[in-house]
């Protein structure tokens, strides 16, 4: 951390994006190193006090288009990747599943290109299907900014986790973090544990063993199937919602049962540290991963996170269209 | 009317909305008195004039970012807040509720919630549920503008017809208004009734007993049930359509007769006066509310609405985002 | 070709448009001449240039409102047409069928004007019926534009393929451009037989007969079923796709007969000219009417087709509502 200081006076996208930065896509956290998952914080950062707090709107990706790509439902990050480009001074363009090209047989690399061929600057992409940006990525020369991948990556989700964490406690390296929950089908969790132990945080997995195997274990993550056992030692709780819309048999007796083991309240904020910081990707379902009293109190950063998430996608936006426009004329492969 | 001259020259929100004006949200009409009517009316007239009758753009609202959070199918009106919004330097973002995080279990307060954590300035909601922006308004900071609550308040509506009618007459006060039709399950009608009433107009609301109750004399109109009857003494037809989505037994025997009823037609103009306004707030039902001679004749203001609507609706984000950013920094629950 | 000279400097909409330019709607290029054909394709030449190959943004559009009004799906289309009119300064707005006032009972020429009356400028309209933005330009003041109506014409996709073989070789006249496969339900091939025929162009049609009628002759045009024959003569291939959407009966026994004998594939290539060119409208079938290998190759020119329909309809856009502008304030009928 801090290794470049902040960027504090630019007015173009290029002064803002460091020389060490190479990556045309963000598809993943797995792929970078600390270096440059500090820059995408640090830019995320600068950009947020830029804008007034992710408000007020600048010009550097101006004659930009960026494109969303949706292939499954979301208003939260659709509108979070749209914002962030528009207060950058980009244009968006939305593409849709259902009426898209895709129902009359088109391959998916193709409505890609056919995207690009818009002189679209950068394709945002949500797909069920793991790996789908990574193949995109290898197939255009656009930009490819993954917004989850099935259960795989959501790299953007996972940085305004950490950038939230950061803002409150000024570091990341030496915290504790515990991720609650939907382990099994989430790639909030996958995108959190690849961010958070390259920046130096011990990193805990918890909830039933149906949905938090063992198996993690070898990512250098702790795994505990008792939330009550970790709660004294953890710096920050990650509470993730039960995706229910993703599972083909329950993976616990009931929504109660759960709440009971897992739903964060008051009775168990009374065993945490006094300045533990409670984030929720949301949509939270009150009364199962979390009750209200704990959602709306004050160790809750859970709003912090939505603004947060602006300013990272700013941050992405910025730097992987800068570094593909820096890249040489023969393309290369690397991503 | 005119207790201020119209702010002609004006290049900032803040020099368009006097001090009087408090409100943060847009709810309804029945919650504004006189003055706060006449400033919104008069604010809208001025807008218009400054984009040469709703069309070009200004930068008044630059920086600012409105959303659209529509739970009930709407094109006109969601379309025509959007371009108010952008006609005045505001970005727009649209929530629409089949791919919202609702369906995944998120309350309405917490959608709005988030929805605000992206630093939008303004949501506007659409909801069948009678009370919903006010809920809202008790629990985000950012101004709401009620774009429809079920049956209860259109206030946007209202406005709109009342200053085509001001338009057109340069007054309000002792002019006969006669709302026709489907008065019970009409939020047009509310808004227009509180609104019309307080600028001293005399309402009358007729139709099918089925449709129009008794019950309304206790708001201070005139019911009739006869639409022959009242047509020489009315300045203004305001033929509200029928609306067949919302009802749960027909009202009237078949449409034929509610045409041959209430319909406005060629013989029923020949007993008005002569200067009579048609107005509907359309989609309008061809050969059931108004027959097409009348619909597209002399008397008719029917598009002038459309236009006025956007008028209407850059002024009430002008007002409102501006009252809330004078609010004092302890919040207060003044709406 | 060349009557005038390229227009390349400028900095309105209105040093662009030649005075010959009397079009105030696209409603096909049937009804435009050799001259008017030539503006819209030099206008576009000149609009692509001057936005660095239809990427960055001009202003030239400032204060207008495009309104797109699909009644089909369409996302390529539809996302062109918005992208052309924002980069040159336009907003846009979005009218979709099922979420419309239609729904409700409302006509399309209705529809229409209440469109209009939220001053919008043009009207991009896409309807599966033959003439309906001819209806729309009879019945508003707006320019009206056709993004594809039925199965009868689709003149910016025609005029997108002309741009993108008149970039390629310099000329259209005396060229010899083929259209294979589904011409009984193509806009597409319509648009393209009136534009080529104008500028000079031989134009084959070929396919089964049961989707390539004797008819089109007619039309000055000449009929082929035999794909292999035609080959070596032609300078343009352009592959339509099969519109399974579209038909009622199959047309021919197997999609994988149809590829057998009016697929293109590298076998057929080894019997074309050396500088062939090969479009495709796309979404392309791999496999069926184009193998990817020929899309993919040197001889293709299927994604500069989509650079150029943004620049087609910058074009397109700039030209109508001009002349929309200019028209006497009598109005008058000419189209």
């Amino acid at each position: 951390m801090g290794t470049t200081g902040p960027h504090s006076e630019f007015t173009t996208a290029a002064e803002l994006v460091p020389a060490s930065w190479k990556h045309r896509h963000l598809l993943g956290l797995e792929n970078l190193d600390q270096e440059d998952i500090t820059t995408l914080l640090q830019t995320a950062v600068t950009l947020k006090s830029a804008t007034d707090g992710c408000h007020n709107k600048l010009d550097i990706l101006k004659n930009l288009t960026i494109a969303n790509m949706f292939f499954e439902n979301s208003t939260r990050t659709r509108n979070s990747f749209s914002l962030a480009a528009r207060r950058l001074g980009a244009e968006t363009v939305e593409f849709s599943a259902s009426s898209s090209s895709l129902s009359k047989g088109e391959t998916l690399i193709d409505t890609a290109k056919t995207i690009e061929a818009m002189n679209v600057d950068a394709i945002v992409i949500r797909h069920s299907t793991p790996g789908s940006p990574h193949l995109l990525s290898n197939n255009v020369d656009c930009s490819i900014l993954n917004a989850g991948d099935g259960p795989h990556e959501h790299p953007t989700q996972g940085m305004l986790d950490i950038m939230t964490i950061y803002e409150q406690r000024g570091t990341i390296a030496g915290l504790t973090v515990a991720m609650v929950g939907d382990i099994a089908y989430s790639r909030t969790a996958r995108s959190n544990i690849w961010g958070l132990k390259k920046l130096g945080a011990n990193v805990i997995v918890c909830g039933p063993s149906t949905l938090v195997s063992n198996a993690w274990e070898q990512y250098g993550v702790e795994v505990s199937h008792n939330l009550d056992d970790i709660i004294p030692r953890c710096d920050v709780l990650n509470l993730l919602r039960i995706q229910f819309e993703r599972q083909y048999t329950r993976p616990f007796p009931s929504v109660r049962e759960y709440a009971f083991l897992y739903g964060m309240n008051k009775e168990r904020m009374a065993h945490a540290k006094e300045n533990i910081l409670i984030l929720a990707p949301g949509p939270i379902n009150r009364g199962v991963e979390v009750t209200p009293d704990v959602a709306d109190g004050p160790h809750s950063v859970i709003l912090n996170q939505v603004t947060n998430g602006i300013a990272v996608r700013m941050a992405a936006l910025t730097l992987t269209t800068t570094a593909n426009q820096r890249k040489p004329s023969n393309g290369g492969n690397e991503q």
